[in-house]
C-alpha cells in the first residue's frame, strides 16, 4: 500500500500551466502532486565561448530550490557561496536531456537557458523539471518561429522524465517524498516520444537490485513517460 | 499621466495569498500588480551564536530573485558564488523592518527566518517583500501560540512598506518598473500600524530633491501604508 | 547631556588634510573627532564595460575598515574572502552620493575610483567618507583640468553627509560611537551645496519615530551639512 | 573495429598494484590500459557531524584529476577555487558505490575517506576509481582487523564498475578515450560480487537508445564486472 | 649613484610613531622614507584551535595594502574575494619573524594578532612591517605586564628586517621602489638584537648571484639592522 | 646520527624517470628517497595577458599535494575552495627558479606551464619539484626544437634545488621529514649549473642562526646541487 494510496503504476496528479510568469520566452509551472517547479526558458542571442562561430546553438539548464520548498529549511545556496553537488548533478542532467532532442545546427547561433526553480518539493523535482522544461523550451522555440527568427522547429521529438523505485518490495511509479526517503532502489528515467532512452540513472539506496527488478522498473517508467508526453501535448495544444 | 494610468496616490492591485506553499510555518504570496514575491517564515528552535543563552529570540531575512523574474535574465547568484550588494542591502532592510515590531524577549530563544523570493518583478520588490513577510511572520507566530509554545504574540504592531517617487515631476505612490527606471527620486518607506517610521530611504536618482518634495512623498507613503495595513488585516482575518 | 559634552547641534572637531599620501590623484584624510578616514581618488582612463562607447564617465567607490580601527579587532575582509553586507551598503552609498553631483558626460570616458579606508573608527565613518571623498574627487578633477584633459569641472556642486539621531530622547547631530550604539533613531543625510537631499536613510534602532521627530532631525542635518560644506570650501581654498 | 583492436567484450589490460604509496591505510594504483588512478583509503577515528553518536561509520570519496593527466591541460581545480560539477558527480558516485557494500554499523564510529586521483586519463576514470577504491578500502579494513579494532569485516561483498557503450553501432565493453569521445551511448554500471546492480547510469550522447540496446549493454557490463572482480580477488590474494 | 642620492649603506629616513591609533594595544606608524605602514597589535584572550589547552600562546600576522598605496591602483583584495600569493607570503614571513623572538609558554594562553597595513608604498613594505610590528608587539606586551596579566616579558630580544640588493652592479641597503623594480638581486634579511639570522630570502631577479655578492649583501644587512634596532630602542624609550 | 643513517653531506637516493605519463610534453617522476613528485611541462601557444604582443614567452608553475601523500590526510585544496599560503609560496618559488635560467625572448610568444604534484611526501617536496621540473621543462623545449618551432634552446643553464639545515646541532644535507620537523634551521637553496644562487630561503625554526652556520649550510648546499645537476644530466642523456 503506497502512502498516497496510489496504484503502483499511477502517476500523481500532473498539472502543466503555461505562461505562468510574463517575462520569459517560455514559462511553465509543472506540478507532480505537491511538487511544484517553475521552468522558464530564456532566449539569448549569443552562445557560450566554446561554440563561437561554429554555426550552432546551445541549450543549458540551471536548477535551484527555494530554501523553504522543503520540509525543513535548507540553507540558501547563494548565501553559502556555492551550489551543492546534488544541484550541479541535477542541472547537468536537465541540460543533457533537453539537448538530446534538439538539433543544435537548426537552432542557429543562439542559446536557450532553462531555469528550473522548485517552489515546493515532495519528491521527483528533477523529473518534473525535465518534463516541464521541455514545454517551456517548446514555447520559446515557437516564439522564435513566430518572430521569423527560425523557419522550422529544431526540436526533433518530445522528452519527459519519471522516477520509479522499489518501495517496501514493490515496484512503483513516480515516487513522492515519503516513498523516496524510504525506498530500496530509485531510478530516474528520461525517454523520448519515440520510446527511446536518453538517460537511465538507477541507484540502490539500501540493497543492490537484480536485472529482473530493473526490467520491471523500466516497464513502469515507459508507461509513465507515455502518460506524461500525452499531458505535454495536451498542454501545448491548450 | 502614469504608464499604468493609475492616479498619483493609487496603489497597484494588491493580493495577499496565505498558505501558498505547504511546508513553511508561514507562507504568503504577495502581489503588487505584476510584482509577485513568495514570503515564507521558518521557525527554528535555536538562535544565532551571538544570542546564545541571552533569553531572547531573533528574526532575520534572506532575499533572492529567480533568474528570469526580470525582463532580461539575471545571472543566478548561487552559480556566481555570491550575493550582490543590492541583494544584501534588501535582505538587511527586511530583517530590520520586521525586528522593529517584534519583542525579542517575548519570542523566546528561537529564530524565525524569513525568505523572500521574487517570482516575477515589476518594481517594488523590497516593499512587497516587507509587507508580505509581516503576514508570513504573523502566521508563524500564531502557529507557535496554537502549539502552546508561546502564550501571547511577541508582535507589537503591524509593519508595511511602500515606495514613493517623483516621476516626470509628479509625486507618485507605489512605482512600477517603468516608473522606477525613469524617476528622479525614489523613496522606500517602512511604517508601523501606529503611523511611525521604521525606515526611510530616499535616493535622488537624477536631481537632488527638496525638503518640500520630501514632505509630499512622505504624505503619499503614509496614505499607501495605511491602505496596505488594511489589506494585511483583511488577509489575516480571512 | 551628550557623552562628549557637545551641544545637541554641535559637530565634532572636523579636520580635512589634503595630499595626505602621494600616489593618488586626490588624497584626503578626514577626521570627525576620533573617526579618521583616508579617502583617495584614482583616475583611470577607461570605463566599466556597461559604459563602453557611450561617451560618458563614471565615479565609483570602495570602502574598508582596517581590522583594528575598531574597539575590538574585526576580521579582515580580504582574509575572510568577502565583503560584508554593511561594507557593500556603505560603498554603494558613497558612490551614489558622489555621482549625484557629477555630470558624467562632461567627465568624458574615464572613471574615478574612490577608496575610503577607515584608519580609526568612532562612529560616523560613512558620513566622514562621503564628506572627505568629495574633496579628494575635486582634487582629482582639478588635476585633470590642470593637465589639460578637461576644460571645465564636471562637478556641479558640493556634497557632504552627516548623521543625526535621537539619543536619550534628544535629537543630536553627528553621533559618535557611544551615542551611535545606544540611540533610538539613526539617520544619515547626504545633501548638496544648494541644500537639496541626495540620500536620506533613517532607521529606527529601537522604537519607531514620528514625522515630527524626523523633521527635527532633518533640521539638524541641514545645519550640520552647511557647516561641513564651509569646511570643505576652506580646505579646498587652503 | 575498435581503435585498440580489442574484441567488443574485451577489457583493456587491467593492473592492480597494492601498497603503491606508503602513508595511507590502503593505497592502490589501478590501471585500465592507459588510464591510471591512485586510490587511497584513509581511516579517521571520527564521523561527520550528522552521524555523531549514532553508533555507525561512514565511507566517503573525493576525486581529482592531475592537470596534465589529460590530452590538453585542464585548469587545476584548487587554483580555480572550486570543484567542477563533473568532479562532484563522480566523487558522489564513488562514495555511494562503496557504501552499498559496507555495513556501517559493523564499521563502528569511524570514517574511511577514499581519494581517487587520476595520474593519467584515457577514458573510464570513474569505473577504474570504483574498482580500485574497493581494493584500497579492503586493505584499510583488513588493517583495522589486524590492529584489533574490528573483529570481522564490515564489507559484505565485492563491488566493481565498468563502462559500456555503443561505438559506431556496436556495443563495446570498457571504452577508452577515442571510443568515449565518439560513442552514441555511454553507460556506467556498478555491480556487486553477487551480480546485482548498485548503479546504472546510461546517457545517450547522440541518439537515444532502445530497450534492446540497453539489454545488450547490460549483458556486456555483467561480463566485464565478473572479470574485474576476479582481478580484484587475485590482487587481494597476492 | 642611487636615485635618492643615498650612500650605498645608508638607510632611508626612519620614523617610528607609537600610539598612532587609539584602540589597539600596540599601534605604530613606521616610515622608511615614503613607505608608511601602520602596525597594530591586538591581544586576544584565546588561542587558535591547534593550541587549545597546550599552555602556550601564539603570535600571528596579517598584511594588506590600501588600494591606492601604490603608484597605480591595485584591486582591493576584499573585493576580489582572496588574498594574493604575495600577501600570504608576506604575512607568513612577518608572523614567523616575530614568533622567533617570543617565548610562547611565557606568553600564556593568549594570542597577539599583528596587522600591518600599508598606507603608502615605496619599496620595502615587508621589512618596514616587521620592524614596526616588533615595536607594536612590545607595547602590547608591556600593557599586559602593566595590567598584571604577565609578570615578565616573553620577548627574548629585538628583531628587525631590511632589504639589500644589487642595483646597477652595486650592493645597496634599503631599496626604495625605483631601485627595487630595477635591481638584479633582492634580499630580505631578518635579524635579532644579538646579530643572528631569523630569515634570509634572496632572489635573483635577473642574473643569478655569486657567493661573494651574497656575503657583501649580508654585511650591508647586518649594518642596517643594527641601525634599525637602535631606532626601535629609542622609540620604545621615548 | 641522522635518522636515516646518512652522512651529513649525503643526498637521499635520487631517481629521475622521464616520460612518466604520456600526454605532457615533459613528464618526470622525481624521487628524493621516499619523496615522489610528478612534474609535467605543458606547452601552450599563448601567453598571459600582461605579455600579449611583447614578443616573449613565460614559464609558470603550480604545485599540489595529493591528500594522502602525507602521514595524516590533508584536506583537498580543491574541495576547500582555495590554495593554502604554503602552496602558493612554493609554486611561486618553482616558477621564479625556472624563469631564472630561461631566455624569455628566445622562447617566443608561448607559455610552458609546470605542474608539480606530490604523490608521496617525506620532506623536501619543493626542492625535488624544482629539480624535476627542470628536466620536464628541458624535455618540453627539446620537443619544440624537434618540431621545428624553436631553432635553439632558450634554456641558458641547469637549475636545481636542495634543502640544508641544522639538525641536533649538525649541519645536514637534504632533510627528510623526521629531520625537517625537528630541525633548528631550514634553508632551501636554488642554484644554477654555473654555481650561482637563484634563491636562498633560510628560516630559523627554533633558534636564530649565525653567519658561520649559514656559511656551513651554503657549502653543503653547493655540494648537493652539484650532485643533483650531475644526476639531471645523466637522466637527460639517458
Amino acid at each position: 500500500m503506497r502512502p498516497s494510496s496510489r496504484l503502483s503504476d499511477e502517476l500523481r496528479s500532473v498539472r502543466i500551466t503555461r505562461q505562468y510568469t510574463r517575462h520569459a520566452e517560455g514559462s511553465v509551472l509543472i506540478e507532480f502532486g505537491d511538487t511544484k517547479v517553475l521552468c522558464t526558458a530564456s532566449v539569448e542571442e549569443n552562445v557560450p565561448p566554446f561554440l563561437k562561430g561554429k554555426g550552432q546553438g546551445w541549450v543549458t539548464a540551471e536548477y535551484g530550490m527555494l530554501p523553504r520548498s522543503t520540509n525543513t529549511r535548507m540553507r540558501r545556496e547563494a548565501a553559502q557561496g556555492k551550489q551543492s553537488g546534488r544541484t550541479q548533478e541535477i542541472q547537468r542532467l536537465i541540460g543533457r536531456s533537453l539537448r538530446a532532442v534538439v538539433d543544435m545546427a537548426a537552432l542557429g547561433e543562439r542559446q536557450i537557458v532553462i531555469d528550473c526553480d522548485v517552489i515546493q518539493a515532495d519528491g521527483g523535482t528533477r523529473t518534473a523539471s525535465i518534463t516541464g522544461a521541455f514545454v517551456a523550451l517548446t514555447d520559446a522555440v515557437n516564439g522564435l518561429i513566430a518572430a521569423g527568427k527560425l523557419s522550422k522547429s529544431p526540436i526533433r521529438e518530445h522528452v519527459a522524465a519519471i522516477s520509479v523505485g522499489v518501495y517496501k518490495g514493490v515496484a512503483v511509479l513516480d515516487l513522492d517524498y515519503p516513498e523516496d526517503s524510504d525506498c530500496e532502489t530509485d531510478m530516474n528515467v528520461v525517454m523520448t516520444g519515440s520510446g527511446k532512452f536518453v538517460e537511465v540513472q538507477g541507484t540502490a539506496e539500501g540493497e543492490a537490485f537484480s536485472r529482473a527488478e530493473m526490467n520491471t522498473l523500466l516497464d513502469l517508467a515507459e508507461k509513465g513517460i507515455k502518460d506524461l508526453i500525452t499531458l505535454q501535448k495536451a498542454a501545448l495544444a491548450g
